[in-house]
């Protein structure tokens, strides 16, 4: 009997990791969904090699499993399946938020490795009809595995993290991930649906630029996935805003005093970290770097 | 003698204008910058016609000029040259704040037109050597035309606009325009020069996605220029800012609480705003749709 990799949920992100993991090392492809339509969709467009609405039927046998769900239903899963997964085999999930995932995973039997997983990738549609393989190309890949799990555990996530083509992978703590998570992903949500929420959003149709999209973008999200994420991490979440509000804030004062001095000394600072942070990403790269790499012209990236 | 176009400031814009205007109706495209080696490079990339250091020498003979430098040099350059301008001529800006400049543009001579202009594209980049054709494609063009400007100026500015490849034009006063912007514009530069005030900017080194890097994205800003923005346009960026940190504050109420109704219920309000509004723009078109337009893949557009 061959190797399967079984992946329970096949949305965006479980789709696309299906698709993503084409070829890897040998292994076959089995989806689990609710759903027989979405095994219909994703058999019919070679996401899967094989499909199952029966979890009794596929956990047993499977050598690692994802659970590509929404926080709470991965926390569920865990507890009512735990018996099920095959002593040996490692389990893992894709989910914005590890703390409470890695906590749930203590339900299942002492042989079974869990390793949580973030590929930092995703886009504002969901369902696998989104789906895509290449999803994953260049993103961050993040992973929290326990202190007991195994080397052979994390090299095989490793490996698989490159082969679905992320630029990287981070090995850290689930408290560690939860509480960056909750400036470099959360923040940006929230600043995304409260920039939405201003009184003026269906007057200033004609008037948005590259930037209003950019920032704008992920707002319309998945209510019930983000609302699990936001709540689950509420503590760290809360710290960064109110950082975020007093950031403004001090902007606010001194456009408001129309202080001309601070103004310019406060986005210097600022776009001097910017600059130093420095994050390369599609969209980023200057003309002349491309005409010097011979590469086609950027498309146009408005900031105004 | 030919029709000539004057582009006054080859940087980003004025560069970007001057090649997207090459073939515009017989036109011949004057660049006019402070610098002989701007003027060098502008013609080595056939990027203008013919390049000047003089005022002198270009503005009389100019049917339309286009001043493409920042605000207050806008302002002083109107004073100071104003005697220069050709009778019947007509002139124009492209930055980013239109209520002040209207203001300089009365101390033209009274035969000389002005129309505000203010086409929605930029990247985060400056300078001729960042400039490309294309930079307008998909933009809207704001215009903000004196009462007395003459229906033959304004249908010129009207078929340039086109020639450049902007998808619409707003025709629109200079006050409704400043108040619009401090929102679409000038706000999402405040958010993206926040964030990056976060005291954890530098931790977050491989685990940003999609979403940071597209709140961020306008961080590095010129610094000079956005000072003269922000202050220039101090009363209508006070009312949005204040607006942000409401919206901002209630989300933050919610998730400290862990309110999950509460953030549930605002989640919905917001992304359903969001989706009424609807901004198709690169990387948002879902998979489906582009392969049913038999498109190829679309890049990763990571969210989280």
């Amino acid at each position: 009997m061959g190797k399967k990799i079984v992946i329970v949920g096949l949305g965006l992100i479980g789709g696309s990791l299906a698709s993503a993991l084409k070829g890897f090392e040998g292994y076959e492809i089995v989806g689990v969904a609710r759903r027989q339509a979405t095994l219909d969709y994703a058999l019919s467009h070679k996401i899967i090699d094989r499909g199952s609405l029966s979890p009794e039927e596929t956990l047993p046998e499977a050598d690692l499993t994802f659970l590509c769900m929404d926080p709470h239903i991965i926390v569920d899963y865990l507890h009512r399946y735990a018996p099920l997964f095959r002593p040996g085999s490692l389990v893992s999930d894709v989910c914005g938020i590890k703390t409470c995932i890695m906590e749930a995973a203590e339900a299942l039997p002492p042989e079974v490795d869990f390793i949580g997983c973030h590929p930092m990738a995703g886009t504002e549609f969901s369902g696998i009809e989104n789906s895509f393989p290449t999803l994953f190309q260049n993103a961050h890949f993040i992973m929290t595995p326990r202190p007991a799990s195994t080397g052979e555990h994390i090299a095989l996530i490793e490996r698989l993290a490159k082969h679905i083509g992320c630029k990287d992978i981070v090995n850290t703590t689930p408290e560690q991930h939860d509480a960056i998570i909750a400036y470099t992903s959360q923040l940006m949500h929230i600043v995304a649906v409260s920039v939405c929420d201003d009184a003026e959003l269906f007057q200033c149709r004609g008037f948005e630029g590259g930037s209003f999209r950019d920032v704008t973008r992920v707002a319309a999200l998945d209510v019930d996935m983000w609302t699990e994420l936001f709540s689950m991490n509420a503590p760290a979440l809360t710290v960064v805003l109110k950082r975020l509000e007093e950031n403004l804030h001090a902007y606010r004062v001194a456009v408001e005093n129309r202080d001309v001095e601070r103004i310019h000394a406060k986005l210097s600072y600022s776009s001097e970290r910017k600059r130093r942070m420095s994050l390369p990403g599609p969209g980023q790269i200057p003309m002349k770097q491309l005409q010097d790499s011979g590469n086609a012209q950027p498309k146009p990236m408005s900031s105004t």
